[in-house]
């Protein structure tokens, strides 16, 4: 069996990964799903990509956790590929989940197409505390089009607002790129959070990554609420030795 | 339930959508799949892209449709992009299934590949009313190659020929473009009508709707021959709210 | 009831074929699955690309084989290709699965990434007879992603050396495009042997045919071995009328 440490990504935290985790653990494995710094409701917002990544790392540091996979959804493959530089030794697998992987120096607004970024400072200028929330139209045509509409307001009255520091911050990752540790790219082949095409996960982000192993499925960017089971059963897959 | 307005494509007419429409309603809902002007077997071949458009219209406004999802295949899109224009206030959701999403100012001639534009001008030319047959070699490997050679033949038996003239008027759609209806796109994945790649329908075509939903589904541009309670399910899936 | 010739890729042999020709016989089929020159464990190594289809051209002929469906798969692309030049009239359907179709004048290093191209001369210099092995990390993530760690173990010891000249040979393939013979190309869509995009085989090689059938399935570049009895299903639907 293995160990496998979930990165959830912007306006989720670590609770919302509780139908995949119980799929991996009824499958016996070992799950660990942290929040990542100023993400999740009731929690300060003023935080900049390093907080995000120095949780991370401070989670898997103070449960001692090793040999695990590390897997990053969405932005929380901006994390993650900065957990790999920080303790590249404990972990066994790296697996980006329709997840960014952004090319050296850049953030992740660089990463979106220009409505995005848009709507994203237009939204962060208009919040009080340099927030995004997510609009409701967005995330239902866009994230969660496989859902009926009741999963799909169900699951964004559990969102929280993300903060756009970390959207911001211009990552180095030259150590990432120099890595050897394994591989995966899960891709759900319906997602069009990042349009598919010219600005899509998949293979723009996927490719950046040399050697990989490519894992599909059908489903949405929130595959992970509208299908628990089959994402789970492709985390093994992707994450298997 | 919902009420769905499905208008057919190039070489077909409404009743062809029998197996699909017979899925939705027996799953609760009212269905409706009008014959675009100049299309079917024994009527005059004579029209223009406004007379195809104003077919659908009056169809619409004479039954006092509304509340509806207007669904467009293949050169339906052309067709749904303007009678949105015309009667927006009445449609719910548009639905473009393999559809051509034309860019402002283009015919449907400007945006299929070349080969397929000297085909098409060449089987008109040599036509005596200026139309454009379904020649079955194209349609058994590129438009229904899911299908096994007897359906391959008893569909071909019940297509009809194509005006030419609404594949050459250029279409303004500036009107469309302006237009805050939801959309979504409908993709099947083994679609080869038009060429998968450069001249796709998906994203190329589905990228120029803006904000959609995206819905796909395994199958060619005819599934609805191949796999009609598929396609129900999925043209369920695009409209709902 | 109909006939296929299976032509292997490299590092691959005809009995590999074995899980899938005895699906396509169990449903009546006959089936032939001819070693190419150069292949297999225990062969003399040195050959170039025209003793590849020699090979395959005097199978055919000593059997008298003919209405057959002629299936390459992989680098059995060239070499169908160019079969299809020697004995056009014996060929009933041409079926490319994940296989390279080169353009007129290019060898089969000509259309890999330059990664591969890297690597494969390195592997070739490095051998004492100018074969190319299969490195068991390529095989397991971007081969046979797919299986699990058994099955990418105990397949990855059935492979022998790959002649490194049929790689380099520079293919005239005129004839060939100028053939009328009805084609097909088969695509698995977690095909990763060549990185998906850019260079990849689906639209990229598949476009060359000109018209042609396209047929997809789930799976890796090895889907004959994770699971034969889908592919074989496809290559009915490929092959068939």
């Amino acid at each position: 069996m293995a160990m496998y440490v979930l990165v959830h990504g912007s306006w989720h935290d670590g609770p919302l990964w509780g139908p995949v985790a119980e799929q991996l653990r009824a499958a016996g494995h070992e799950v660990h799903t942290p929040t990542i710094a100023g993400h999740g409701n009731g929690v300060p917002k003023d935080v900049d990509h390093d907080d995000c990544v120095a949780s991370i790392v401070d989670f898997v540091v103070e449960h001692d956790l090793s040999g695990f996979v590390l897997l990053g959804h969405s932005f929380g493959g901006t994390v993650i590929a900065r957990v790999a530089e920080e303790i590249p030794e404990r972990i066994e697998r790296l697996i980006f989940w329709n997840a960014f992987v952004p090319q050296p120096g850049n953030s992740l607004m660089d990463e979106v197409p220009p409505h995005y970024r848009e709507m994203f400072a237009g939204l962060a200028a208009a919040s009080e505390d340099n927030t995004v929330p997510m609009p409701f139209p967005v995330w239902r045509d866009a994230f969660i089009q496989d859902a009926d509409l009741e999963l799909a307001q169900s699951t964004h009255a559990q969102l929280s607002t993300e903060p756009f520091t970390p959207f911001t911050d211009k990552l180095d990752l030259q150590r990432f790129y120099a890595l050897d540790i394994p591989k995966s790219y899960i891709n759900a082949t319906e997602d069009t959070a990042l349009p598919q095409g010219e600005w899509g996960w998949h293979p723009r982000m996927s490719g950046r990554l040399g050697a990989f192993r490519l894992v599909q499925l059908p489903g949405s960017h929130e595959v992970m609420f509208t299908n628990p089971a089959l994402l789970a059963a492709k985390i093994v897959e992707a994450g298997r030795p």
